[in-house]
């Protein structure tokens, strides 16, 4: 099966399109996870052993690991080990935007994908898609390459005028046209832009799109789904994070975010 | 001292614009040092002390620990607080081509600066300005961000014209007139590509640049001195990698390149 094929069996088995990104910033976990020598794995084990029936994804970022070095890299491998053990069919996505020339690649491809065993990685596509073949050679997982990110200043250079479409657009397309060639490519386009949204999904056919930013970054879960969905109600993995995972109850947080998604397809 | 003032002044003292790129690819290092657990490590330090005397600034390569997972990553704190201890006028950059949304790079920035204590990191633009704003705001430290890369690819986005110039342009534009505020920002072009090199020196003024591509790459030494070098015969940072560590005689091999960037200063 492929990480395309996994995603989309998980989607369908669930009926759900969620992915939550388990970020455990330090600062904000609570005292009750203290008590182990592995606190963000704790805390994540939580939070996957909560969600796991609602989500299609899970989605570690990560620079919350590394902040705290070798050991944040240690509890980042306990917990993708964990979600494999435990939830084989929930697609495992490492959201490291990674992006170098290509022999430097391989070792990132190598942890990612071999030693970890990630289904899926995020990448910066800046470098062009020579630089990426590490990861755009592998037909059993999936790279899933920035198109139009949900920060504000996003468009300083990925909304530039690059000949009748912005940057942002040429990348979808790119992507959608070569480097898909293997049917293993998707794109991030973030929910604070529905209208950009809208643009890409109309330019990749039924290409899966990670649509980060709902929540804590204002995105709209109804906008995005409409605006990103495919012809098969599926196509989008919807990501949410802080505001789940620090919630007071993230179950009920993760459900009514569910519940708002599939209202909308 | 600055970031900057501290590259300057290495570079001043020793006579060298050198820099060598710390990549210890786990197959190609020799039995040798084998013997101890931290090959990655004993390896370093054997290239660091050899060619110390020689360099302005040593590069480790994220991508090559990280392909390691957590053992790696404690290889590469070894190695800079080897360096930090030793070496500490010898300039350190952590090239991990980084870039995530602001929240999210505190956390990086956590890990490189202050955990590690690296003076500099290498950075991918695509996201924009506000993005970086965590590497930005360090008046101590430097951001290095990625302009005209040196693989083969990099024209793919890097040189699509968005009006009157290619991107790679206004990457460096940008970076000089807005990013660079707080004078902590440097560029990467690679030495593959001397025109794109001299077309950025002429945008930039004084700013320093790190040039990728010597050696293995292909990337001519004199051409890009000659393309490069700012008014003050500095404003570089020549960065070798396989071609010196892997060699028989790294030592050689580095005063052979330092002797070719003096005689075309």
């Amino acid at each position: 099966m492929t990480g395309q094929e996994k995603y989309d069996a998980r989607a369908r088995k669930v009926n759900s399109l969620l992915c939550v990104g388990l970020d455990p910033d330090i600062a904000k976990i609570g005292d009750s996870f203290r008590r182990s020598e592995y606190t963000q794995f704790e805390f994540n084990k939580h939070i996957i052993d909560a969600t796991a029936p609602y989500v299609a994804a899970f989605k570690p970022n990560a620079a919350f690991y590394e902040a705290r070095g070798d050991s944040g890299w240690r509890e980042l491998a306990m917990t993708i080990e964990y979600i494999r053990s435990n939830y084989p069919d929930i697609f495992t996505i490492l959201d490291a935007k990674r992006g170098d020339i290509g022999n430097t690649n391989r070792g990132y491809a190598t942890s990612i994908f071999d030693e970890m065993g990630f289904d899926a990685v995020t990448l910066n596509p800046y470098m062009g898609g020579d630089a990426l073949q590490p990861f755009l050679e592998r037909d059993d997982k999936v790279s899933i390459i920035l198109c139009r990110t949900s920060n504000d200043g996003a468009g300083e250079f990925q909304d530039l005028d690059v000949g009748k479409e912005p940057l942002f657009m040429r990348v979808a397309k790119r992507v959608h046209s070569v480097w898909n060639a293997r049917k293993n490519c998707m794109l991030v386009v973030g929910a604070t832009r529905p209208k950009e949204l809208k643009m890409v999904r109309e330019a990749v056919e039924d290409m899966t799109i990670l649509v980060p930013g709902i929540g804590s970054q204002g995105g709209e879960v109804k906008e995005s789904v409409l605006a990103g969905q495919n012809r098969q109600g599926l196509g989008l993995i919807v990501t949410v994070s802080r505001s789940v995972i620090f919630a007071e109850n993230p179950v009920e947080e993760a459900k009514a975010v569910l519940k708002e998604i599939n209202a909308a397809r």
